[in-house]
């Protein structure tokens, strides 16, 4: 089980190695299809190919966010009954919510 | 005007320099926005700040997308008026239709 | 406070008068919107209007499907400091985060 | 082939009855759904099952959007091959463009 802390107002959890590096290697695989998009761009591919890649890294990325997102409502679960007050664990999430839904 | 070629039912458009060279700039800087992501993990910074940066680099994707569809979609009309048979042009403009609208 | 229930490993929550009402109201103009796209294309208007009348509605169904979230989380937590195990709440809670997300 | 007239810097197009039809009869489909969302509100339904009746409702409305826009397409290639300005066409493609992808 990860750590939970709250500062400010804020849910912050301390992730698992594991977790990191699962997190650490999809990034570094996106990194890697973003600079795909860029060679692609300068070799004047064909426009349906790129979009395909541009699509691949999105979908990398929304899949990260996605996995954020359920860790710290995971993590903000355990602050609530680490005994943070439920208007901060509340408020955290809602905030999460928001954002995420604005991707 | 950029030059365009109809290959195997495909329009390819060959970018005029600045026009690439704006789509590579924009990828730089997605590069470094998913580098940052990955710093910000590796950190275990607030699950909020990370989507927004998460969010800041979907979002430049889709702008780069949208561009290069216009882009193509402008081609697309001068193969048409260069006497591109209009069934591989209308194939083609749905092709790229459905790849973007599927991002 | 709305009541919370929790039946089947899912977190019910029973809305308040006023919380139901502008739920209900949302609907009745996204229903509106609904029926002025089939009558824009009945009518041969110009694609980009009913695209823009098609944007309103989905921009409404978000706005709704955010509301219903935000008050199922606000349920999840009232259910877990009601008692209710901590894996119900964590397993809900991810559920609906997944089908959120997937819209 | 359906009609196409320019007017104002607008492609409009004249749909066959039978493409009427199809879009009509999704727009019902799509009010059913609506309909369907505000029922289980009213029956505080679990969440999860409300959001994907408006995720079934989203969906539909996106394959209306992304069917007006492959007509407007193919309308606004006819308009270029019958004599439409090369300038009106192609402001008007990427206006719709513009639209579609801001959905």
């Amino acid at each position: 089980m990860p750590g939970v802390q709250v500062e400010n107002g804020k849910v912050f959890l301390q992730r698992t190695e594991p977790e990191r590096r699962r997190l650490v290697h999809a990034l570094n695989r996106i990194e890697g299809q973003v600079r795909g998009v860029r060679a692609m761009i300068e070799a004047d591919r064909y426009c349906g190919d790129e979009l395909q890649q541009i699509k691949a890294a999105i979908s990398g990325l929304s899949r990260v966010a996605r996995l954020l997102t359920e860790q710290h409502v995971n993590a903000a679960t355990t602050a609530l009954l680490d005994g943070a007050g439920r208007d901060v664990v509340d408020a955290d999430l809602s905030r999460i919510l928001k954002t995420i839904l604005a991707i």
